[in-house]
This record gives structure tokens, C-alpha cells and sequence, in this order.
């Protein structure tokens, strides 16, 4: 059977005229690397470490490696689920000859082959033996793990381990790994797996990536094109097809920053052996550059290097992970773009492969020029019409401030219920946040790391969110089949210029509710920081309560309007849907001019300045009904109206003044506004901003968004028009 | 008036053969530079760059000294307390006239010496209209300024500048100055202000350092003579017995290392005017060279740069600090110790001092060297008997866990009521808590930066620390006259080897109760971090309430006990004594062997594990009955027991694993100790840690804390036997 299906393999290439290069490849030289250009590495030798990112990675693995061949050879028989040791065993086999491969090519030290060689001779004892894994839940089981998934992460990793050090091997060796292991894991996770193979998912991704390089590594056209194609190379599943549903043309994974670093991985790895391979498939140019572009969108997703923590998500998780380090490593053999240089300077890391040592070679040389972040719509959904992500940036650099307006899609499973939601970061500091996901990733005594009940009973609920709740209850009822059929709709985005904007809408989030959010980032001249204006509309039908909740990371310095406060008990401000997780600490009703709270992060000042008529203010911190302090604290605030029917909510967040603990001084403690007002003028909203110094700021947002339209107002006694939806009007003082 | 000043100067200086150097220089060059080694400063010229240290120090102040300059002068009529306007231009103006100075000795530019010189002479115009400032308050008036502290600091900032520039001006500039301005003042501060020179105080020090350096620049060694000895030159106060009485033997500071930070200044500015003016003093010599030693310990009064935030302290205030630039300074010119020139890289800042040019000179040319932190009693009182600071360090880094032991006197004014509190830091993190002072200093909002009144209903009280609460009472019932009565007794210190220990004991915190507290850090072969082990034993004479606080940072992972949780009201744990500032979120009793509180800070469990009998387990988090928001909430653990007499709190504190988010894994989050008990034998208590590895580690306190007596006892069947109160024993694995 073995050797038919290599015969089968022959047959295929010698039908496809794409696959010939491979298959002249393969008739002159069998063994020879092709998941990379093994040349490039087996030229260094000592050289490594001309190059420090290269050298320090190189003895990073190399301890790792040595550090496995002195514990020994251990394959053991699958056992244990996640966690446990055989699962831990044979994660770390995988990571030791992907590891043993790259070293062998770099050093030439045999030692290294003939370790993976070794380790591959056990898989090859062990694997025809396996049956589903006797952990196996309610996942896809896998062979050697509880769960497929983890087989084909094995498989990707253990398949470039093998392909470095496999022209080292006798013929007979080869035959046995290639057929025991490789040939039969592939055969498992494809024709053997279809429901997971060709699914339009990232575990499917792995799938693919695993199989099709497999199917070079053994010279097997089918198997590649399998996992190009699906299992029957219609093209209706299979990793093209991923890279045509699972990313917008602008390069935005479906389920949100978090995941799509985590499903970048096998995305770039098998591009780049598809790349090695067969490059007149052109494949980092397939979908006018979807891999690429992903890469760069993905570095776009953060703020000092953090990714944006929307849906499920964990806020430590930075540009610092193996993922980011490959896709840069990937990205920048196919761009050359210096600016990816940057993002590995930042990442102090590479990879050992070819691309890696040009990442570092170029970094030594000093070519690296900084990473040019942008304001930008990242559109939503495959073909771009399901919403976006609008990211509002003050400047390039990856600690400007960035305002994000979160207009997606609902994101698959990993979704959080928060259409029009939004988030803040300015002075190197997360200010209006996003909880992410209740979990503690790989924290045995939380669950076992896995995500937490108060992940859907808080983090995922619209309370725990910067947008409309109506009648204390989430977006679609929390029902997470019916939120993915309904997206934001973008009305508008400008996002150069002193007045960036973002205004979207989204209907149906509740029945006949409608809600419209304005977010503009406005520059005004003498003010270090831009100022944010957020006009949210609802036209709801009939009368109920809405909350506008914002969460923000500081410590509270003052109110402008009175508090009544619970300092003696702490009442909870609801029952369900998120209320229940939190506290009340005071509440208000602030006067036509004093509805500013302000608060302190990180030495700067924070005024949250409210211009919602008959609003009560509700402060607060969450991490209520917690018995297992599960939950972070934080503090928030949330613009209550009860029994309106339309409304709107008026806000404004100014960052202003420092305190510098070292020097003991505090300037601009005070808030550079005066004044605060709203006013519907025809189908215009008019918000004025008086500063201190007397001059006046106008903001006048349209209800008709077309671009094209024209609008004008009499503004101090003169008539001014534009076109669009935004105009800004920026008066002298006052007399 | 003025000629005959200045003839009883020189008849004094004829009379004292010490003072004759300092005479002649006055005779031969009336006007040239004595409060430092100018000549050093003008052979610099543009070699300023060659040291980076020095040259953007020098830039900085340039950009200040110029913007000063550009703004013009302003010397308006004294009118505003603190934070107004008037006061403002006075804080600038004497910035501006020191600096001014520097730069003229450092540039040559006649510039900086006209804006000197025209500056002094607009406050020559000002100064002798003036009378007791129209905003004095309770404090001593000043003229310039509401309080005459900074009528001093004032004084000691600008009678340098003057001094820099002062041979640049004509006689009769020099003149009027001399008179109206510096001879004035400092009549003013000595003879006019007679309660505060004359005081043990931080404050006299600054009016005897502002006095005694015009008194050189003015060539009157009468003011010289008043400031080192007190206004009838007794020495029964002035600037010599500050030096006694305000620094322990060890360099200890009574009020604390945040104020000790901030007394320095006056003690190592004026120290060096009178060494560069009367050598013969030996100032640097004086009590011991208790002034280089207060430098020195200074510094050991900090972890990561970071002072213990022991009594009133700000916790952000570090190394990087306008006193310790100029201390490490001095300090270097005085001792050339290379360690002082790490601090300085650590700052990143040094003074445009001939000092601070040795320094940035030494700093370019490599000469650093690691400052070698290390574990030291600094025993507290002039006399060095009244208890004292233990501090216990793992190693000579500074990011090394440390383990503080507050055994020291009240401290005045700005002591806490915390005697025998603890500290923890540990992983370049704080672990064991100090809250330090309720206040926001110079944020206008918050009652204008001054201490709030939650610092003395929380911050000062005893639950706010980690030390015994007696019937839910401070310490001393907060009285604080009462309190700087009793101190307590420092029964034995050891640094060094593998186990380090305090123990110290107090007597009359509360009528008719002694307490004693042995705190332990603990090597552990195989464990990455010390274990500290914590025995607090109370003889109390009649059943009470004790309560040991532990205030921790970090996030709760898991409880090994039982928990009866708050979840929908949080209620307050007590009424008053700062009680009334906790919230119970659950309590719970622990059994014998789960007595077990685990969280997590940046990547690293704590485990605090417990031995104390029939306790039971109050964990909540501080800033209940705060309506105005001035309190940080942090998380607390109280150990409770109820009806006890005698009792012994037993309790093991316990670092380990890692968790990296980036790499996603997690190692050691289960605590490497199996079992925690406490037995007592004769007069010895006998505490066994059991790894879960299977080794016994025995850790033995003898109440006698004699250092000469003899101990013995049967470890595993074997008699052992040792000297002084501190016994180990480490076993094999047990069977």
C-alpha cells in the first residue's frame, strides 16, 4: 500500500504540469529539504551569531534541544488530556525536532539529525498502533492527543523537523518514518478527518497546513492538493478556501485581534512551504496579497505592542509570541519591508529559519525603519460588508493615541455581545478598556486554565462592555446563533486629518431598536492630546432604560456633580446579564454644567464631561457575585436614562495635565473645558465645545452620511457648508 | 549698619584661628565662588558633552534657565499659600537663580550672571518692604513665602547662585545684594525666627543650612557660627547637633525613608559648603562620618530604586529625586565609592556641581560598580536603643527579595501606629504591602495634596498594616505623644548564610500586652526564591480579639479552605480604627492541614500557608466608607482569633512558579511545601515545613534570645544542639 501510494503520487504530478518543479526536484535528489531553502542555513555555520536576533535564538534552541536529548528519547503512549504528562511529553517531542531539524541545518552537527532520526524511528514504532486517544471528549479525538487539533500542530512542527534532517537519513529509514508516521498521520487528519478537514475553521487551517506540507516532505502531489482543495480538490474547502472566508479583504480575522494572532500560524507556515515549493502558484499574491496583508493587519491590531483585547481575549497577549515571530520572519521573505524590521527589534526574537536569519541580518544592518501604524477601517467579513473595526490613530508611533470603534461581526463562538463597543489608549495606557475573556490561560487551580463560568456571565455580556444596553439586558439576548446573522452597518470613517471619525450603526441587536454611535477624535491646537467626542443615538419604539456603561483603568479624582454614596454596604446593580458582577458605589444626578467625573492613569488626567439631559450617573466597580475571585476589579460608570424612547447620549474624554512623582509637580490638573453643550438643529446634531481659554470648538454630524451630500449651518452669524456627514467649525474666543 | 556686619565678621574671623583660610581667600579675592570648587566648573567649557551625564543635565537646565529668562523676570509681592501664583514664581525664581549660576560658571556666558544679578536686585527692592506673609496660617510665617520652610529652601538654592556669579557683579551690585537681600534673609531665618533655628527639626536643619552657607558667601562667620551651634553657639542646637540627634548611629532617619530622603538635602548641601570652606572641620568625619553613612543608608532604604513606603510615604517616590542627584554627588566627592556611581546610571541624572562632573566623568570611564545592597539591622534613635529597621536580603541585586521588618520608634509626626509590621518584595515586585499615606500629593482636587483625612482613619491605623490589631485598636489607642514613649527591643538580627532572621519583641502597644515577632527568610535547596516563615506570639493577660493582617498584591488563585462568601452585599468588617475601611468579601476556618491562600503578582504564585490554631480567615479588600474615592482598594487576609489569651499566629509565606504569557505556560503553580506545623517544646518553638519532595525543614526559636546560650534538642532521633535563638535543621526525605 505504501509504495502504491507513492506510485499514486508520481501519477498526479506527471498529470498536473503546476507540480513538475517539485517532481524534477524530487527525481534528482529525494531527500533534499523542501520546506525551505536549506541552503541558505547550511552556508552559516559560525556566522549565527553575526547576526545577534539569529545568534540568541540559536542558543536559545540549542539549550532547549540539549536539554531534551540529555532527558532522552520518550514516546509515550497517549494517555493523558490536555495538561497532562503524555500530552506535555509529546508537545515537547514536536518542539524538539522542529528544534533538532533547524540546528542540524545551521551546525551540520550530526548529533542533532541522528536525535530526531531516533525519535522519529520511536513515532514510527508507536504510531500504526494508535486508535482514537482514550481521553477523547467531545472534540475531534485525536491519535496521539485528546483533541486532532493538537495532532496537526504536532504534524506541522514534527514535518519540518523531519524534512531538515532527512537527506541525512538511510533510504530504509526514511521509508519507515515517511510511511509509519508521516503518511499515516497525514492519512488520519485528512480522508481520516473530513468533518475537521474541510471545515472553514482555524482547526481545519492546521489541518491543511499539516497534510500539504506532509505532501511535500514525501513528494505526494495528492496530498498537497488535498489540502489546497479539499478532500474532493473542488476548491469548496481546503486552504485556499480558508483564506478566501476566514479573512476580509482587509486582512481582519473573523473572531478578533486575539485569535486572529493565534490563527495566523499555520496560515504563514504552509504559504511559505507552498511558496518553496511551487511558486507559481503565486500564493502570497492570492487574494490580492491576503497573507501578507493579514500579517501587517495583525501588527496593526495593537497599541504598544498589546493586541487589542476584544472578545475572547487574555490583555498580556503581545507581538512577543511564536506566532507574531514566524509571521514576521514569513512576511518580511516575501515583502522586504523594512518596517516589519521594527516590529522584530521590538519583539528582541526571530525564527531559525532562512527568513529568519534575513530578519537579522537586516536588523544588524541597521535597515529596520519604524512600523507605520495608521488610522484605518479593517472591513468585516468575507466579502467586507459585515461591519469593521475603526481604528482612529493621533499618529504612527505604537504608543499614540488610538481610539478603537469595535463595528464587527459577532466573531464566531469567541464572540462578546457589544455591537458599537469602543476602547481608548493614550499615553501608553489602556484608559477605556475591554475586559477580554474570565479565563486564566494554563492557571491549573482556575479551572484547569480553561475559560471560566463568569466568562459568560460577565466578560461576554454587553454590561461588561463600552456600549447601549436596553432594559438591563445583553445585545440579541445573549444568543449567539442569532447575533451572527446581524452586523454593523459603517456609515462613515475618516480617519486623517484633525477630525477623525467613525460612525456606525446597528439595528436589531434588540427588536426595533436602532442604534447610531458617532466617535471623533478631535486634534485642537494648544491641547497635547486629542479630545473624543461619543454622540450615541437609539430610536428604540417605546419607552425603557438604557445604560451606557464605560470602563475605564484609573483612579477616581473628582466629580463635578454630587454623589450618594453606599459606604456602608455595597449593593449589587442588578441580577443578571452582567448586573450581577457589579457593585454600586455611588450614584448622581448631575446639573446642566457639571457632568465631568475625573480620573488619574499613570500620571495623566482623565475628564469624562457628559452632556445626556436627565441622566443619573452610576459609579461603581465590578467583580460582584464572585466567590472564587475569578474576576479582575475595575472600576466604571454608567449614564442611566430611565423611560425614554429616543435618546441621545453626549460624552466627551479629554486626557490632560501630568503628575510627576519624581519632580513632586502636577500641571493641568484641570480640565481645559469650560463648556459642554448639545443641540439638534434639522437633521443636524451640533455639539459646542467652550475651553478656558474661551475659544470654541463645533462639531456637526449629519444624520444623512453620504459623502456627497452638502450641509450648511449658521455658525456666530455666518453661514458655513461642507460635505459629508462631519463638519467642525473651530471659533475665536468668546467674547 | 552694613559696614559694621561686615567689620564684626572680619573681627570674628581674626579671633577664631579655624576660620583664618577662609579669611585670608575673603582678603585677597572678595567675590570669587566658596560654596564650591568653581575653577573645577569654568576649565570646562564646551567638555561638558564628553560626560553624558553632565551634558544633558546640562542641556535641561539651559532649556529651563533660558525659558526663565525668555518669560523675564518676576518678582512679584508675596500673596498666595501654597500652589498660588505668587508662591509658584518664588519656587521658579530661585530654580531659575540656581541654575543661572551654574551655567555661568559652566558657559562663561555673561548672560546667565546679568540674569542673576537683575533678578536679586528686583528682590533687593522687594525684600526689606516686606513683613509676615499675608497667607500665614498655624505654621511659622515666612516673608516670602506663607511658611518660612520655604523662606529656607529658598535661601539655600539662591544664595548659591549668587555665590556663582557673585564676582561677576560690581561692588555696589554686590553690595545692595549683600544687604538687602541675603544678609536680610538670613537674619531673618537665625535671629529673627529664633523657635525654629533653634529646633530639632527637619526644618532648622534647612534655615541652618540657608544661614550658615550665606554666612560664607557673605564672608560673616558670626551666621557661620549660629548655624553649626545654635543662636548662642552653645551647640545645644544649630546644624551639629541635628547631626546627633536626628540620625541614628546607623544613618537611620527617625520619621522614616521617605522623609529621610527628603531631610538629606539641607544635611549633604550645607556638609559641603563646609567642607569646601573650613576643611579643617572634618565635616564628613563628624559623629563617625555620619553623613556619607546617611547617603548610604539612604540608598539601602529602597528595593528597585523604590523607597519602603514605611509611615507617611508616597509609594512612587525612588532614587530619582532632586535630593538624592545631589546627595550620590556628594556623596561621591567625598568617598569616590564607585557603587554611588550604579545609583547614578539608575537615575540617569547627576548636578551641574564639580561634584556631579566627577561623577558623570567616572560614570563615562566604566568606574561603576553594582551598589552592594545587603541585609543590615539599622538600629533607630540617636543612641541606637530604640528599636530599629531589620532588613533581610536574599542578595546583593537590587531587584533581590527583600524582607523588612518595621521594629523602629514612632517617627513623630508622620509615624504609623505599626510596630512590628512587615514587608515583602520579591520578583522586582511589592508582595507584603504597605499602603503608605492617604494623599495624592499636588493634586488640587484632592484637598490640595495635602494629607486627607483617610490618613488618619486608615492609613496610620494599625489594620492598615501587617502587624497584631488587639480588640480592633490601633496601637497605643492612636496617641502618638504616647507612642514615642515606647519602642520596640531588637532581641537578635542575622543577615547572613541561609537563614536570616529578626526577632523583635514590644511592650505596651496595648496596657498589659507584649507581643514578639520572629520573622525568617529561609534558603531552601531547589526552591528558586527564599521561604519566609512569620511566628507573632502575644501574652496578652486576658482574653481580646487578635487580629494579623496581611495586605498583599496580587490576584487570589485559590483557597485551600472552605470559603462563606459575600457575593450580592459586601458589609464593612468594624466601625472604627480603620476597620471601618474594609469590606469582608468572605471568611472561612481553615482545618489543620488546608490553612492555604494562594495568588498571583506578575507572573509568580505566593502561597501563604498557616499554623495558627482555631483561627479563622477574613479576606476582603480596603476602601469601604470612602465616599470621595481618596483610597487605593487593596485586597487584605485577616488571621482572627477570638477569646485567646496567650496565642501564637503561625504563618509561612511561600513564592513560586511562573507563569509567561507569552510563551503561554505555566510551571510550579502548586506550592512546593506538603505540610506547615508548630509545636512547642520547653522554651523552644519548633516549626517543620514538609516539601512535597519529602524533606523536612525544621526551623527552631529559642525565647531566649541570648547569643552565647546553649540549645539542644532531638531532630529524627538524633540530639542536636547549637548557640542563640535561632535553630535549623534540614532532613532527608522522610520515609
Amino acid at each position: 500500500m505504501i509504495a502504491r501510494s507513492f506510485l499514486i503520487g508520481v501519477a498526479a504530478i506527471a498529470m498536473s504540469p503546476l507540480t513538475l518543479p517539485m517532481a524534477a526536484q524530487a527525481a534528482a535528489d529525494d531527500a533534499h529539504p523542501v520546506l525551505m531553502n536549506a541552503g541558505k542555513l547550511s552556508a552559516l555555520g559560525a556566522n549565527a551569531q553575526a547576526y545577534p536576533l539569529f545568534g540568541e535564538e540559536l542558543a536559545r534552541v540549542r539549550k532547549s534541544v540539549d536539554a531534551a536529548m540529555k532527558a532522552g528519547i520518550s514516546v509515550p503512549v497517549p494517555k493523558d488530556a490536555g495538561g497532562g504528562a503524555s500530552h506535555e511529553q509529546h508537545k515537547r517531542n514536536y518542539t524538539a525536532l522542529y528544534g533538532a531539524g533547524q540546528l542540524y541545518r545551521i551546525t551540520g552537527e550530526r548529533r542533532y539529525a541522528d536525535f530526531a532520526r531516533d525519535m522519529l524511528l520511536a513515532y514510527a514504532k508507536l504510531y500504526p498502533t494508535l486508535g482514537p486517544h482514550p481521553a477523547a471528549s467531545n472534540q475531534a479525538a485525536g491519535r496521539l492527543f485528546w483533541q486532532s487539533l493538537n495532532d496537526s500542530v504536532w504534524l506541522v512542527y514534527a514535518v519540518q523537523g523531519y524534512d531538515a534532517v532527512r537527506d541525512a537519513l538511510t533510504p530504509q529509514e526514511r521509508q519507515t518514518i515517511d510511511d509509519n508516521v508521516f503518511r499515516k498521520t497525514a492519512q488520519f487528519l485528512s480522508t481520516g478527518s473530513p468533518k475537521v478537514f474541510d471545515r472553514i475553521h482555524n482547526h481545519a487551517t492546521w489541518a491543511n497546513a499539516g497534510v500539504g506540507m506532509t505532501g511535500y516532505v514525501l513528494r505526494d502531489p495528492d496530498l498537497v492538493e488535498k489540502a489546497l482543495k479539499g478532500l474532493d480538490k473542488s476548491g469548496k474547502s481546503g486552504f485556499l478556501r480558508q483564506l478566501d472566508l476566514l479573512f476580509s479583504p482587509d486582512g481582519y480575522y473573523a473572531e478578533g485581534p486575539y485569535y486572529q494572532r493565534y490563527a495566523l500560524q499555520p496560515f504563514v507556515i504552509f504559504a511559505a512551504a507552498i511558496e518553496a515549493n511551487e511558486p507559481q502558484r503565486r500564493i502570497f499574491a492570492y487574494r490580492d496579497g491576503i497573507v501578507p496583508k493579514a500579517i501587517r493587519t495583525t501588527i496593526q491590531l495593537t497599541y504598544d505592542g498589546y493586541f487589542f483585547p476584544l472578545n475572547d481575549a487574555m490583555p498580556d497577549k503581545s507581538l512577543r509570541t511564536e506566532e507574531l515571530y514566524q509571521a514576521v520572519a514569513i512576511g518580511y521573505g516575501v515583502t522586504h519591508d523594512p518596517a516589519l524590521l521594527s516590529i522584530a527589534q521590538w519583539q528582541k526574537r526571530t525564527v531559525l529559519t532562512p527568513q529568519g536569519l534575513e530578519v537579522a541580518r537586516d536588523v544588524a544592518a541597521g535597515k529596520a525603519r519604524p512600523f507605520p501604524f495608521a488610522s484605518m477601517l479593517l472591513r468585516d467579513g468575507p466579502d467586507g460588508d459585515k461591519g469593521g473595526l475603526a481604528i482612529l490613530r493621533a499618529g504612527p508611533g505604537d504608543k499614540d493615541q488610538v481610539l478603537v470603534a469595535k463595528n464587527t461581526a459577532q466573531g464566531m463562538g469567541h464572540g462578546h455581545f457589544d455591537k458599537l463597543n469602543w476602547l481608548l489608549y493614550d499615553n501608553g495606557q489602556a484608559i477605556v478598556t475591554d475586559y477580554g475573556a474570565a479565563r486564566f490561560l494554563n492557571i491549573e487551580a482556575k479551572d484547569g486554565g480553561r475559560y471560566l463560568p463568569e466568562n459568560e456571565s460577565w466578560a461576554k455580556q454587553t454590561v461588561a462592555h463600552n456600549t447601549l444596553v436596553v432594559n438591563e439586558t445583553s445585545h440579541f439576548g445573549g444568543d449567539a446563533k442569532l447575533a451572527e446573522t446581524l452586523a454593523p452597518r459603517q456609515l462613515h470613517f475618516s480617519g486623517e486629518g484633525p477630525t477623525r471619525a467613525s460612525i456606525a450603526e446597528m439595528d436589531g441587536a434588540y427588536p426595533g431598536v436602532t442604534f447610531r454611535r458617532a466617535l471623533v477624535q478631535l486634534d485642537i491646537k494648544g491641547l497635547k492630546s486629542p479630545l473624543m467626542v461619543d454622540l450615541l443615538k437609539v430610536k428604540g419604539g417605546k419607552p425603557a432604560r438604557y445604560d451606557l456603561p464605560l470602563h475605564f483603568a484609573g483612579h477616581i479624582i473628582d466629580t463635578g456633580f454630587p454623589l450618594q454614596s453606599n459606604v456602608t454596604t455595597r449593593p449589587l446593580l442588578g441580577k443578571a446579564d452582567g448586573y450581577q458582577h457589579l457593585w454600586v458605589d455611588a450614584t448622581g444626578k448631575p446639573g446642566a454644567d457639571n457632568g465631568v467625573l475625573t480620573w488619574i492613569q499613570d500620571g495623566r488626567f482623565y475628564s469624562y464631561r457628559i452632556a445626556t439631559p436627565g441622566v443619573t450617573m452610576i459609579l461603581g466597580e465590578s467583580g460582584a457575585s464572585d466567590p472564587r475571585f475569578n474576576l479582575r476589579r475595575e472600576p466604571f460608570v454608567i449614564q442611566r436614562l430611565d423611560g425614554a424612547t429616543d435618546a441621545a447620549f453626549v460624552s466627551l474624554l479629554e486626557p490632560h495635565g501630568r503628575y510627576d512623582a519624581s519632580a513632586e509637580t502636577t500641571t493641568g490638573s484641570e480640565s481645559a473645558v469650560r463648556g459642554f453643550t448639545h443641540a439638534r438643529q434639522g437633521d443636524l446634531d451640533v455639539v459646542t465645545l467652550t475651553l478656558r481659554d474661551g475659544r470654541r470648538v463645533m462639531l456637526v454630524l449629519a444624520d444623512d452620511t453620504d459623502p456627497a451630500r452638502s450641509h450648511s449651518l449658521q455658525v456666530g452669524g455666518k453661514a458655513q457648508s461642507w460635505k459629508g456627514p462631519v463638519g467642525r467649525f473651530d471659533g475665536e474666543k468668546a467674547k
